[in-house]
C-alpha cells in the first residue's frame, strides 16, 4: 500500500502556514512545523525543498486561496473591496503572513507582478467602458482600492482587529465594512 | 570632564533604529547596534535598558519626529495625506519599522492610543463644522485616509517603492502622490 502522500503534504503546508504566520521566515523552525503536522521532518526536504522554498510554496498556496475565495471584479470594486475586507477578517493569520513576506522578501514574487498586471488591465478596461472613474491611473486605483480594503489590517496605528485583546463586535464589524465599501465607492463612482 | 553621553546615546538610537528596521525585534542584534555607533555595549543597557525597552525608545522616537515633521490637520486632510505619503518616500526605513511593530508587538502602545484619540477628536470637529464629510464614523475616516496615505507601502503586491530596485521616476513619484491626495479629497469632501 502506498502511504498517503497527499494528506501528510497537506498537514504539512498547514503547519507551514501557522508556523510562517507566527514567526515569519528566519523564526519559523522546520522541526515545529514536522511536529505539528506529526510527519517526519526529512518529508519536508523531500516534498518542499528548503525552509525558503516552502514559504514559496505556502505563499503560493495563499495567493490561490485567496484568489478563488474572492475574484476580482473591476465592475463593482466596492463590493471587491468588502469582499476582501471579510476574507481578512476571516484569515486574520494570512495577513501576519504577506505582512512577513513583505519585510522578508520584498518586492513582488512573479505570481504577483502577473495577477497584477491581470488587474491592472481589467481595471484599465472598465475605466474605458465608464463603468469606473478614469482619473486614475489604473495602477494607483487599484493600489488605492487594495490599501482602503486592508485599511484595517495594516494601519490604523494599532487599533485593528489584530492588536486587540476584545474582537470587534458584529456592529463594529459591519460599521467598518460599510466604511471600505463607501470610501470605494465615492474614488471609483465615474465623476463622482 | 564628562563623557558626551549625549552624543553617544544619539548615536546608539541612530543605529539601533537601522538595526530593527532591517532585522525586527526577535532578529536584532544588541552587539551589532554597539559595534555600528562605537560604543560599549554595556551602555545600551545602562542608558536604555533591554532590548525590548531600546525597541520602544525607537519607536517612540520614530512617532515624536514623524508627528513634528508632518503635522495633523483635520481640516486639509488631502494636503496632510500627501505629506505623510512625502514623509514615508523619505524614510523607508521608518516604514519597515512600523511593520516590524505590528508583526512583533501587535496592538496599540498607548502613545498611539492617545495619539489616534486627539486625531479622531480632530475629525470629528472637523465635520460637526462641515469641513469634512460626516457620512463616515470619525475613526473609520481616519483609519482611510492613513491607509490611502500609506497605500503604495503596505500593500500594491510587492509593487510598491521598496520593493523595487530600481526607485520610481519623479514623474511616477508626482503621478502617485496626486493620486493618493486626489482619493482623500474624494473621501473627504462634504457631500463629495
Amino acid at each position: 500500500m502506498p502511504r498517503d502522500s497527499g494528506a501528510t503534504k497537506a498537514r504539512l503546508l498547514d503547519a507551514a502556514f501557522s508556523e510562517f504566520a507566527a514567526y515569519g521566515i528566519a523564526g519559523a523552525r522546520v522541526d515545529r512545523i514536522a511536529e505539528a503536522a506529526s510527519a517526519n521532518k526529512r518529508l519536508i526536504y523531500v516534498y518542499f525543498g528548503n525552509k525558503e522554498q516552502l514559504f514559496d510554496t505556502v505563499l503560493e498556496r495563499a495567493f490561490a486561496l485567496g484568489a478563488e475565495a474572492v475574484p476580482f471584479d473591476a465592475a463593482n470594486l466596492p463590493e471587491y473591496a468588502g469582499k476582501v475586507f471579510d476574507h481578512l477578517i476571516a484569515r486574520p493569520d494570512l495577513v501576519r503572513l504577506l505582512t512577513w513576506k513583505q519585510l522578508e522578501r520584498p518586492g513582488a514574487t512573479e505570481l504577483e507582478t502577473s495577477a497584477y498586471r491581470v488587474k491592472t488591465a481589467a481595471v484599465a478596461n472598465a475605466q474605458n467602458q465608464a463603468l469606473i472613474d478614469d482619473n486614475l491611473d489604473p495602477t494607483d486605483l487599484l493600489a488605492l482600492v487594495l490599501a482602503l480594503a486592508q485599511a484595517w489590517f495594516t494601519v490604523a496605528g494599532g487599533m485593528g482587529p489584530s492588536g486587540k485583546s476584545d474582537p470587534w463586535s458584529t456592529q463594529q464589524l459591519a460599521q467598518h465594512r460599510a466604511a471600505v465599501v463607501h470610501a470605494v465607492r465615492r474614488i471609483t463612482t465615474p465623476g463622482g
